[in-house]
């Protein structure tokens, strides 16, 4: 993403609050993809091809925007993700927390 | 994701329209960080290792529901992600958009 | 809301982008309410008076901020609702669409 | 709203999760019309009557799905973003607040 926005000279356009709009823009066109479906029909869309392909191209965008923007940021995502994973790991007990809805993180 | 989902026994609650649902508020959340930062100031935020650490939790949060949400959908996530990156290149000739404002994808 | 804002000196911060910032994150804590629900649970939400009230304060968040925004952009929201809807109807008649799926707008 | 989705009986598909999705979905929208604009251009939209003409449609498709989403709740969306405005104006006292950005609601 870098390297394809540097490529372009876009990276001008990329500061933080452009970058995050741009994301939301992406998550709109996903949303619009499950929005009207029954809720255990969403979750046969895995099983259609032609609607599997969009749902990866649109949570694509969204990772890609993403990326993008961690990047603008000097944020390593991969680090980023692996020490908010341990830190709900220890939030989260196992225990305390086992087929309860997840409080919000 | 899949394993600390999975030992919680969570993946119940991980229809795709939640997982989109849990997605946004964690957007929410980011954009809440840049809201009304000066869009020059939103840019220095990387130098601030207290909201540099913040973006990079929220940035975090997004990117694991989204490969949660990848993940149910049977959708590998970093192939999904090349095959939109070359379609972008093609799609986004260099000489035809050098420097202009990209066209939403 | 233009009143409440000017008393404070917060127009300074009401770009066009940065309404859109708030009024996502206000999106988010809206979307934040639904999300672990069952489909058939969120609908039950109205009948619970404490998570009725909650919705109601997100949604006026959300409402407030669109308003904000419409007035900095010199929009009367209530005409161009009208407007919209007119549109709307002539769009999606009655005969064609009666109990499909709404196509997105 | 009410009137035009039961003529289409589309009131079917308007439980909570769904409304809320497709008004994030419209949020995008909304979003995509500003973001990579530079802040200050985007303040200037206004004159542009026919970027007037498509933020004034967007802002309207949020707050007609919003609105539709207060009504499924049996909220009265006037009533309550009165209340919020008057609970608000008692939490930012303007001696507190002035000039400050307003911290997130």
């Amino acid at each position: 993403m870098r390297e394809f926005s540097e490529a372009r000279n876009w990276v001008q356009f990329h500061d933080p609050k452009s970058l995050v709009l741009a994301l939301v823009g992406e998550v709109g066109e996903l949303a619009e993809l499950f929005q009207w479906l029954p809720a255990d029909q969403a979750q046969a869309l895995a099983s259609d091809p032609k609607l599997k392909q969009r749902a990866g191209e649109e949570i694509s965008d969204v990772f890609l925007y993403l990326l993008r923007l961690a990047d603008e940021l000097g944020i390593d995502l991969s680090q980023a993700a692996n020490q908010k994973m341990s830190a709900s790991e220890e939030r989260f007990a196992i225990s305390d927390v086992h087929g309860q809805a997840p409080l919000k993180s």
